[in-house]
């Protein structure tokens, strides 16, 4: 192998061979838009899309498929619940470790109309329980919390928060996109209102595909983002609420969804819980590694108790951004430095606004690369 | 071949082979993200993504490779602009022959917001030039229009409605959803505002790829429809302003832009006049024998002068969806019968509501396929 992939929170790398595979099957040997012709090829190419809302119910305990929309990435998904949903008069909260998928969204409503707060997060990354319960209002419809941190990879409390959101009847959404795939989530018993997943990080799929899951109650209360043909109800020139054509307008990623589908047979295949456990293994090896090193700090959790394998360090002896380059160009390491769209969890962990060097292994990283990292790390602190 | 595809409205099939080869290499060979990591494989991605911007720049004659946005589809093309340039008050004038993708965005607005107006069309499809300059506002702030109907294939006089919206300082936007990478267009001398594009009809591309021109006045008007993490400005819980940055909120669809990039690298091969030119012969030779079914009607243009390969037809001895499922049982033809997401156009040539059977030609359809569907129509004809 003459190369080492460290950047798996920003989408994973390899993919399973499948996943190409599906894409090329799709665009070579079928073909056909999907919702619209009723031949047999499109028909084929719809059971296939609906077959990949299935597996998406089987994996995160959901039994609504038709309830499980496709959007272009997990960021779409978000803007959908918080622009949709979120109407004037409304609070909502979320922590000081959300992506600016979150924040931005939020950031981008008019603050005279919907309002929030932001809980605070330990320095570790996690969050206030104490202080998340004195923020929520008497108007607090929603609370949205990143479920795993893209920059420290810190695991929250969701099944505690969920509790607290549930006794007030506040939907609870939780941003998968560093958690599904590798960490369990069920649906059902977290009682959530909806919840946004990407397609590309550790559900192994193509970029460009994401989604999200919603009740009954949150398909009816959300507006759509976006509007035009479904391929039902064409005679009407307004958008068709039944699901989830009301959130699926316009032709579908099929090739994307395709290769989706390939890669959640593969996570079936090979067991969510299979796929944690070497996720944790790694970690730990790379963690007891980087601990050890002197001129290296890592910001966030420093045991692998309450977090994944996504570590945030800075060297004491070198800038983030010539570590990151020296990384690639004489070892081959594949990183991502600065702040990650994720100001706010910076700040927490303490690292505003010189950001990090950040690490991110997933199910095809191995022993091998955390010990050729884990060198070039104790060389690069020697300089 | 077992298959006659004639379905190339709802998506092209099959596509030059090695869009599927690109979408691998990238999948398999280079797979990191754009526009996050600097080491040289996300740098090598992000160079693609670049040179695809580019590559539409110089299709459509335009010359802001940064102000050429991706998007999942041309339903949220066209929702960016619908929904992000026009403000309370403001007037928009369409036609109607439009899809549902402008039709359900414009009615998602306000009425008491946003008004709009629809313009009168021939039966044959083609806008009243008269009816739309008597609607035409003080405060009409947008045309938008159907280059080419995707139920009859009516080609729009855009050159002269450029002139009316241009002399009143009416922002020109057209919906090449079946005409770009078929017919010439020039961003510039249509002096356009906005041009919304899929990749996967006649731009050759897989499906979930689109994309968005627009004119520095338009990126700045246009409130974008999705926030988030853009790779740039992270500091920043607010959309950053730059270009293409303000509008790509989320990781991009890399792999569909890989083949979308190949697929316009064929286009750029073969010639747009070459292909032109085979659409319109193989249409003539359609035309030709259908006119000469008795029992068959064409509804649209009834000669290639002024229209694209797409067909509307019905049967007067069989029903609508009978045909087409026999096209499909007994000839292995791939049609759509309906409405086509496009109930307006429908009512103006007189077909509504119960719709036509369409047959769409592509590059890849060729003079065997065209004889054997026209035998087929034939024998139904006389059933």
């Amino acid at each position: 192998m003459d190369f080492f992939y460290a950047d798996n929170a920003a989408t994973s790398y390899p993919k399973p061979k499948e996943v190409a595979d599906s894409i090329t099957n799709y665009l070579v040997n079928i073909g056909a838009n999907v919702g619209r012709g009723s031949y047999k090829r499109a028909i084929s190419a719809s059971n296939t899309v609906y077959e990949t809302r299935e597996l998406l119910c089987e994996l995160f305990n959901f039994n609504e498929p038709m309830n499980v929309i496709f959007t272009s990435n997990i960021t779409e998904s978000i803007n959908i619940i918080i622009k949709g949903f979120l109407k004037s008069g409304d609070h909502a909260l979320v922590s000081s470790m959300e992506h600016n998928a979150v924040m931005r969204s939020l950031s981008s409503l008019s603050k005279s109309e919907v309002d929030y707060s932001i809980a605070k997060c330990s320095k570790e990354g996690f969050i206030d329980i104490n202080d998340l319960v004195s923020k929520i209002k008497s108007n607090t419809k929603l609370i949205i919390i990143n479920h795993v941190s893209n920059v420290s990879g810190s695991i929250q409390k969701i099944q505690e928060i969920s509790k607290i959101a549930n006794q007030r009847n506040i939907a609870f959404v939780i941003d998968s996109a560093q958690s599904a795939g590798v960490l369990p989530i069920d649906f059902k018993q977290l009682n959530l209102a909806a919840l946004p997943f990407t397609g590309h990080k550790g559900l192994l799929g193509p970029e460009g595909t994401g989604g999200l899951l919603l009740t009954n109650e949150m398909a009816q209360a959300i507006n759509p983002l976006k509007y035009g043909g479904t391929g039902s109800d064409s005679s009407n020139i307004y958008q068709p609420d039944i699901m989830p054509d009301k959130f699926e307008s316009g032709t579908l990623n099929i090739p994307g969804i395709f290769g989706l589908n390939a890669a959640l047979k593969f996570i079936k295949r090979e067991g969510i819980n299979n796929i944690l456990s070497h996720e944790l293994e790694i970690g730990t090896l790379f963690l007891n590694n980087i601990l050890n090193i002197s001129n290296i700090v890592l910001h966030g959790p420093r045991d692998m108790e309450s977090r994944l394998s996504v570590f945030s360090i800075t060297f004491k002896n070198i800038d983030n951004s010539e570590a990151a380059y020296l990384l690639d160009k004489d070892y081959n390491i594949m990183t991502r430095c600065g702040l990650h769209c994720s100001p706010l969890a910076h700040k927490t962990l303490e690292t505003y606004p010189g950001g990090t060097i950040r690490f991110s292994f997933g199910y095809f990283s191995n022993k091998t690369d955390i010990d050729y990292i884990s060198e070039c790390l104790l060389k690069l602190s020697k300089n």
